[in-house]
C-alpha cells in the first residue's frame, strides 16, 4: 500500500464541526492518515501515488448504520403493499429460498451500489453471515456484521447464538480489522426477554455490542404493551439490555420517557427515514432525539424497503423531514446531518479507532467528489451542497483503509458485470 | 431534423397506465412521434439517425411544473434559516441586484441541471422573463413562462401586466410552440382581489392560463383569514379566479372544503414536497387531494429552497412522503407518481398537444435511461425502480421535439463550462 498523497481543492475533515480547508492535502501511509490539512511543500520522501483534486472535494466516507445488504435481490419485487401482506406473501417466502451463494451475490450487489455512493462502512443484520463477511473481504469495504437472531423457538434461538459465536471466531477483526461482529437479536417481538438474557450473557462473555430493531411500527408498540405492559424501549431497559452497547435501528414510535432512556443509556439510534416512509411506519421524532442528547446515526435499511442504498439521499431526507414534519427550517442543519452520516455512524458501530473522520492516525476511509456539475454550482456553501444537492454519482473515488475501491467511478475490487448478471438470474429464481 | 429511429430494450409510453413494452421501437419524424410500440421490421425508407437502446429504457420526459429557474444562483447561499429571515435578509437583497444577464445565466445553469436530470419541460415564474425565454430558445427545452406579478402597488402592478403582454407578443408560441406564456400573479398575499380582477381581465383578453402560489404556509392562511375572513383557496374561488385555467403551486395548508374546491374547479396543483419540507412549510395533504380527484403535478420549486432541480428525487419524495405521513404504504403507488411527473405535468401547463406521454402524433419529448447500474438491479419492476431507486445521472439521452439536447450525458446545445463559470462569478457578486 505504502504512501498516497491527495491534493483536493476542498478538504472536509469532518468530526464535530465540518470546517472547510481550501487547497487541502492528505498524506496516507499504510492505510492510515498521517497528515490532513492545508497544502504544504511536500518533503516526506517518495510517494507511490498522487491523486490531484482540482474541483474535487475530499471528505470522510459515509457510514450506513443499518441495512440488510443481501435484500438488494428483492429490490422492486414488491412495493406499495401493506406491511404484513408484503412480508408474509412476498418477502418471507422468497427469503426462505435463499442459499448462501445467493446471499454472497446479493451482498456483492449491495456493496457495489454502496461504494458507488461513497459508503465506506456498513452495519448489516441478516443470516448466512459467512457469505456476507466473504463479500466484505473480497470487496475491501468495512463492515460490522450481525447474525439476525430469532428467539421464538428454543432450538433455533440456541443455534443462532452458536452461529454468532462461530462468526466471531471466523471473522472478528479480519481484513486487518475491517470486519467486526455484533450480536443481532432481531427485535423485542421476535426475541422474548428470557432469550434476550441469553443473548446478553453471550455479549458479556465475548465483549460484543448488540444490533436490534426497536419501536419500528405502531403495531409493535401496541403488542408490546399488550404482552408486557411496557413499551419496547421501556421493556428493553427493564431487562437490562442497555447496560450493554446497543445499536438500535428505527426508533420511530417513542414516548418522551423512552427518548430520555435512549439518551441517558447512550444507546445508538440508527435513523432510517426512507424505509420508515416507504413502509408507512411513520416519521421518527428525530429533532426530539437530538434535542434529548441521543446519539443518532443514519441507515438505509435493506433495498427491499427503501429501495436503494444511497446515503446521500438518506442524509438529505433526514434533514428535510426533520424540518418539514416540525415546520421548523432551522432543525437538523447541514453540518449536523453530515455528522450523523459519518462520525455518528462510526460511533454507532462502536469503531473506536478514529473511523468516521479524517485526522492523523485515523484509518484512511474517505471519498472524493467531483464538484464540476451544474447542480453543485454556484459554490456558496459546499456543506449545504453535500446535504441538499449532491447525488451518489458525484462520488468519484472511494478509499477504505488506504485501498482505493473506486477510481474515476470504476470499481477496482469488484467484477461488476458478473455481479449484475448473477443478481438478476438469482433474483428471478428466488421470486419465481 | 427528419427521421430518428430508437430501439430501446424497454419502452414506457406513459399516459394513464405505464405499460412496459419489451423490445420497443420509436419512430420520430420532424419532431413528432410517428410510431411507438413493439419492435418491427423497419421498412419506412431512409433514417437519419438510429439510437440503439440495449439495456436502456425510454420514457416521456419529466415535466417540472413549478420552479424559479434563475434562483439556482442562490443555491446554498442561505440554508437552515427561518423563512422570513431568509427572505428579508438574504434572498430579497440578493434578488434586488439581479440584472437581466444574471437571470439569463442563472436560467441556463438551471436548464443544464434540468436536462441532465431528464426534465424536458418546466413552468417558470420570475422576472426579466425575456432573458428566461432566450435561455429556453438557446437550449432547446420546452417551457411555460410567467412574469411574477406583484399587485401591492398600483404602478408596479400595472407595469407587470404590461410586461406580461409584451412577453406574450414576443414569445408565445416561439421555438415552434416550445415556449408558451402564462400570467403569474404571485400569491393572494401579494396580489389583492382588485388587482387579481385586472389579471383575470387580461387572462380572458389574451386567453392565457394563470400560475399562482397558493396556501404555502400556515402564516399565509392565518393572515388571509384575518384580512378577508376566508382561507386562500376560498378567497380565490370567491373572486372567480378558478373560472380561468389555473396552475396553483404548493397548496400545503388546505381545509377539506378547499380540497373539494380545487378538485371540482379543475385547478392544477403543483406539489413541491422538497421545498415545503426544507422551508419548514409543512407536508401537503397529497393523498387527500388525489382521493378528492384533484389534478396534481410535481415541481421542484427554485434551487434556493430545494436545493436542486431533480424531478426523479421529487417524484420519490412525493411517493415516500404520502405513505409515511399517513402511515399507509399503499398510497401513491409507483405508476401514479410517474404520471404526476409526466402527463399530469403537461396537463398542469395546459399543453394540449400530447406532451407528457409517448403516442403517435405527440411531440418527441422523451428521455433514455441507462439501466446497467447496480442500483437498478435486479429487474423485478422497472416502474418501481424509476420511482424508488433511479437517479438523475441514470438519464443518458434527452430529446425535446425530436432535437437531442443530451447524448451519452453530454449536453449538445449548451456550453456547460461557460455556464458554470458565469454562474459562479455572478453569484459571488450578487451575494457580496
Amino acid at each position: 500500500m505504502a504512501k498516497i498523497l491527495l491534493r483536493p481543492d476542498f478538504l472536509f475533515v469532518g468530526g464535530e464541526n465540518w470546517e472547510t480547508i481550501k487547497n487541502g492535502e492528505l498524506l496516507i501511509e499504510d492505510g492510515t492518515v498521517i497528515y490532513a490539512g492545508p497544502r504544504r511543500q511536500y518533503t516526506g520522501g517518495e510517494i507511490d501515488k498522487i491523486i490531484e483534486g482540482k474541483n474535487r472535494l475530499v471528505m470522510p466516507g459515509l457510514v450506513n448504520a443499518h441495512t440488510h445488504a443481501a435484500m438488494t435481490l428483492f429490490r422492486g419485487y414488491a412495493d406499495d403493499m401493506p406491511l404484513m401482506d408484503w412480508l408474509r406473501n412476498k418477502i418471507w417466502p422468497a427469503e426462505s429460498r435463499l442459499t448462501s451463494e445467493d446471499i454472497y451475490w446479493g451482498t456483492m450487489l449491495a456493496i457495489s451500489e454502496m461504494i458507488r455512493g461513497g459508503i465506506t462502512c456498513f452495519a448489516d443484520m441478516y443470516f448466512n453471515m459467512d457469505a456476507v463477511a466473504q463479500a466484505c473481504m473480497d470487496s475491501g469495504i468495512r463492515a460490522s456484521l450481525a447474525q439476525g437472531l430469532i428467539g421464538l423457538d428454543n432450538v433455533k434461538g440456541t443455534a443462532g447464538l452458536k452461529e454468532s459465536k462461530k462468526l466471531v471466531s471466523n471473522w472478528h477483526g479480519s481484513g486487518e480489522g475491517r470486519i467486526t461482529i455484533m450480536l443481532g437479536p432481531h427485535a423485542p417481538y421476535t426475541c422474548p426477554p428470557q432469550y434476550l438474557q441469553k443473548v446478553m450473557e453471550t455479549a458479556a462473555e465475548l465483549n460484543l455490542p448488540l444490533h436490534i430493531h426497536l419501536a419500528e411500527t405502531r403495531d409493535e408498540v401496541r403488542e408490546c404493551l399488550k404482552k408486557y405492559n411496557k413499551r419496547p424501549v421501556e421493556l428493553m431497559e427493564s431487562i437490562g439490555l442497555f447496560k450493554h452497547r446497543v445499536l438500535s435501528a428505527h426508533c420511530v414510535h417513542l414516548s418522551k420517557e423512552e427518548i430520555e432512556i435512549l439518551a441517558s443509556s447512550k444507546v445508538s439510534v440508527a435513523h432510517n427515514p426512507g424505509s420508515n416512509l416507504k413502509l408507512g411506519s411513520g416519521i421518527a421524532p428525530l429533532a426530539d432525539l437530538l434535542a434529548g442528547g441521543a446519539l443518532v446515526s443514519l441507515g438505509t435499511d435493506g433495498a427491499a424497503s427503501n429501495n436503494n442504498l444511497d446515503m446521500l439521499e438518506e442524509l438529505r431526507l433526514a434533514a428535510l423531514l426533520a424540518k418539514g414534519s416540525q415546520e421548523d427550517p432551522t432543525l437538523l442543519p447541514a453540518r449536523e446531518a453530515l455528522k450523523m452520516a459519518t462520525l455518528n455512524g462510526a460511533k454507532a458501530l462502536f469503531l473506536a479507532d478514529g473511523t468516521g473522520e479524517i485526522k492523523e492516525g485515523s484509518p484512511a476511509d474517505l471519498i472524493m467528489l467531483d464538484l464540476e456539475k451544474p447542480h453543485l454550482y454556484p459554490r456558496h456553501d459546499l456543506c449545504a451542497h453535500l446535504v441538499y444537492a449532491a447525488v451518489a454519482s458525484d462520488v468519484e473515488m472511494v478509499m477504505v483503509k488506504g485501498t482505493i475501491l473506486m477510481e474515476r467511478r470504476e470499481l477496482l475490487t469488484i467484477d461488476e458485470e458478473k455481479i449484475l448478471y448473477e443478481a438478476n438470474v438469482r433474483a428471478a429464481r428466488l421470486t419465481r
